[in-house]
């Protein structure tokens, strides 16, 4: 049997029926663009049946030119109507997509409570849909929803729907487990017995996440004949989320002799799970399989000794097949050696043997203990080490800041700030208006430093985060704020701490500039518009 | 063979070797409570050869009196030693506890890398180390790290080192993922192989997730025959994290007739993995399996009409038996469905027909579209249907607030936040300090108001989130807060947005005292240590 896995992206559709996950129009287009280079087969678009974001997107697309076909999704035509004069079935057709994905009922108990309709009626409403799509020239795939629930309960019925719709001229016959309940040891007995039912079709998989089975359960149908296989970027779904992507090509393609996308695309992987997740504004967590920026991240002091030696004794791929790195993490488990390959990562002279080195490594430990994370902050760390090491050089020094805040009921917010700064000899006394409090505070920073400085011009602040760290007391807690800032060719994040969110911020911008005139940076890419080269691979 | 599984759970060991876990002696003793609560036959506690918070940890959990076993975690000796005079195994000892987990290389590969000695040297620092720790009279668990690694490389060395630690006296033989990256197919076979090679053992299985596959890896173990699952709550552990024990147990428990914990106390499921994500001070992905707060929120607008149907059409379990909820979303994507059903949950009068509830969906999806989450903020969202309704009474009108913040160099920071409101006819103006602004505010806030609404008192800020929404230009881009508020017996959450981070505090700030002056709000449970009896099952 065939060893390629056509791979179907419903990431601009599934994906965003996820709890969190609002995608514009540009959104779409923008992740579509990402996912092509990628190289998925399918991109499902969205619903042009119920959504005019949906349907410019559709529009809009065609002028991007993808190699993967576009499809719109949308339901079998209404119960008791005609196909040809079903509203949704004609937006489908209005979206000018060459492929369309038509879902429909499965499982006799859907067919009774939600259609409220008859057995027959529903099989009637598959084939007549589907007829009408192939009549105008689409490529159809089936998903038959609830597949496996309708299989356990009356085998017979899910097997005529299928049958039903393979008659039809359904190009794939897709296997929908909706509710993400089904295990992978059904999946396989089910795929198995349809595929002897229905010999010669082409079967897909589409599985969610309601057990934490999603991808064991798409990989459990590959192995007993699916050959398409429906999921997301990060999983993002309905409820728990839907098969990861990100997960599921690489296992089939690194492990078990598949191949999905393009060989030399799967570097792009962890840029392309980071991208989706920027431009859908959530956060990827950071134990995220493969492309999560912990998932080749070693704490325990016995395991980063070992990964130094040899990175397979903890590590199952090599995380460059993927896109991403390795790392060492500095934290109370740290030993030395997490410590010491930072400091040789960043091109420092450290002694491992040195007070100098025993020093900084029992600071890092305070501060972590106090609440820093520097995890999160490798551009905070470098400047701790080199302050260490005696390799930093401080081109101001900070004399003091006022921030004020003024809201009156019906009349808009004012933020003011006010910093004072010595560069070389000479006190620079600035003010600065902002949207609020952080961006008075950058404000009213750049104009004393841009003076000496013009190189942190094109420097900006890319993501903000902020974390209360103790639980008694909320609002005279701890507040830890993670600045990332970017420009044209890098990223890099810095770290502030503080039981007042303002000073917290100050210090992680400041640090931010600091970091910038250490003169690491460099202006070079001016492509602006794409993200995803904007050194994103260096989070 | 029995269908009795025993849980063995090392959140406290495993589980803090993740990014951004780090766990107190009191954490830890809070945690342990909750998962014996819980029922987990085995809690490792930590590595008292390393760690000076794990030695604490053991000498006070005795006090605790817990059911489950206690385990503390260590190497085996060291190479060319005697168990004996083996520091490590001393503070094994030492700790006190009924039951010791050994970690030894089964691996031919690392025992050359990693450890540096020869395959039979392996043998003897398990079988003399097993074996003294027997004689101490402890239960001993033989973890064999990189077990699969090793049985794929070198079976017979593998199946030896096993063989070993049973002649030794290890009451349990645990196969070990270290590295995440077995396949579930692989899991069935070899493990099938290791049970016909040493029969009447008692197995166990400690999988990881760097293929999205741990837990399906734990499952496909046990139908093989192994009958311990070692797991971590929330799946927190090294890089992607262990097997999750929130998705393995209701998952053998419901749907594959194995029992694991009581069945009276699997409902007490979400609430013990939201207890520990707190304690933890980690955010518990929405959409995590079973316990997520997305596990059962329904978003599309065909999802929501059929569930209030029959909650079957779309959730594989009731979300009771885990001790979660429904939920219904209101987004972009909500049709009147959701809204309305959202009304009707807090009890109020919004008749679907009438012009008032398509102008109140049109304004929530209006904000939704600026960027307000209700998803997040329930009690936002009722104050929003009530001022639909008319059915919310203002006991207090917003006039104006100023915000100040100072910081000179060598200098602690200082806030002040001055607030004026209008209860009654009376204009009240108060002057508040805090370690923050937003401290600083809600002190101000709270002079104001508890003079007349003393049944405000009780409740405080329980956490507090931050989300910047724009991307071009993050210091002038839309900030969007959350604000958790508690009291004894309830938690609500309130949204406010604005370019201006404090203006955004504030608007959640004053909209959780508006909700809490509802009267939904009654000082009931006065014990102040338990979290979880603290109304985490309403969030």
């Amino acid at each position: 049997m065939s060893k390629s896995i056509t791979i179907f992206d419903t990431t601009l559709r599934d994906g965003t029926q996820g709890e969190g996950i609002s995608l514009s129009a540009d959104d779409k287009l923008k992740i579509a663009k990402k996912l092509d280079d990628l190289g998925v087969h399918y991109i499902e678009g969205g619903i042009p049946g119920s959504n005019m974001k949906d349907i410019e997107f559709f529009n809009r697309v065609k002028d991007l030119r993808l190699n993967a076909k576009i499809t719109a999704f949308g339901s079998t035509r209404r119960k008791n109507s005609l196909a040809e004069q079903d509203d949704n079935l004609q937006r489908m057709l209005a979206a000018g997509v060459p492929a369309a994905t038509l879902v429909g009922k499965s499982w006799d108990f859907h067919v009774h409570t939600a259609l409220q309709t008859t057995l027959e009626e529903n099989l009637a409403m598959i084939g007549d849909s589907i007829a009408f799509l192939k009549s105008k020239g689409l490529e159809v795939i089936f998903d038959a929803e609830h597949f496996f629930d309708g299989y356990k309960n009356n085998p017979e019925y899910a097997a005529a729907v299928m049958a039903r719709a393979r008659e039809a001229g359904a190009d794939w016959l897709v296997m929908c487990d909706t509710n993400g309940g089904t295990l992978p040891h059904e999946i396989q007995d089910i795929v198995t017995s349809l595929t002897q039912r229905i010999p010669g079709a082409h079967f897909g998989i589409h599985t969610h996440n309601d057990c934490e089975l999603a991808v064991a359960n798409a990989l459990s149908a590959i192995q007993a004949g699916a050959r398409q296989v429906q999921g997301t970027i990060n999983g993002y779904g309905e409820r728990c989320g839907n098969a990861n992507l990100c997960s599921i090509i690489p296992t089939l393609q690194l492990k078990m002799g598949y191949s999905c996308i393009p060989e030399e695309s799967l570097p792009q992987l962890t840029n392309t799970a980071r991208y989706v997740s920027e431009v859908a504004n959530v956060n990827m967590p950071v134990n995220q399989p493969y492309v999560g920026s912990a998932a080749f991240a070693h704490k325990g002091g016995i395991h980063v000794s070992a990964i130094l030696r040899d990175s397979r004794t903890y590590e199952h791929i090599a995380p460059e097949l993927v896109g991403n790195k390795q790392r060492v993490l500095v934290s109370e488990l740290a030993g030395q050696s997490n410590v010491l390959s930072k400091a040789q990562e960043m091109g420092l002279n450290l002694d491992p043997s040195s007070e100098q080195a025993r020093k900084v490594i029992d600071k890092i430990k305070d501060l972590e203990h106090q609440g820093y994370q520097f995890e999160g902050a490798d551009a905070s760390l470098e400047l701790l080490l080199r302050e260490a090491t005696g390799e930093m050089n401080e081109l101001f020094t900070f004399e003091s800041f006022k921030m004020l805040v003024e809201k009156s009921a019906g009349k808009p917010v004012v933020s003011e700030a006010f910093v004072k700064l010595k560069v070389g000899g000479e006190t620079l006394y600035t003010a600065g208006e902002g949207n609020g409090p952080v961006n008075a505070l950058d404000n009213a920073l750049r104009k004393a430093l841009l003076a000496h400085f013009p190189q942190l011009k094109d420097m900006h602040l890319s993501d903000y985060k902020v974390r209360v760290l103790d639980e008694k007391d909320q609002t005279a807690a701890k507040v830890r704020v993670l600045i990332e800032s970017k420009d044209y060719s890098d990223t890099w994040s810095t770290v502030g701490m503080s039981t007042n969110v303002i000073e917290a911020s100050w210090e992680a911008l400041v640090d931010s500039m600091r970091y910038a005139l250490l003169g690491q940076i460099s202006p070079e890419n001016t492509d602006l518009l794409d993200v995803g080269q904007r050194g994103l691979v260096n989070h």
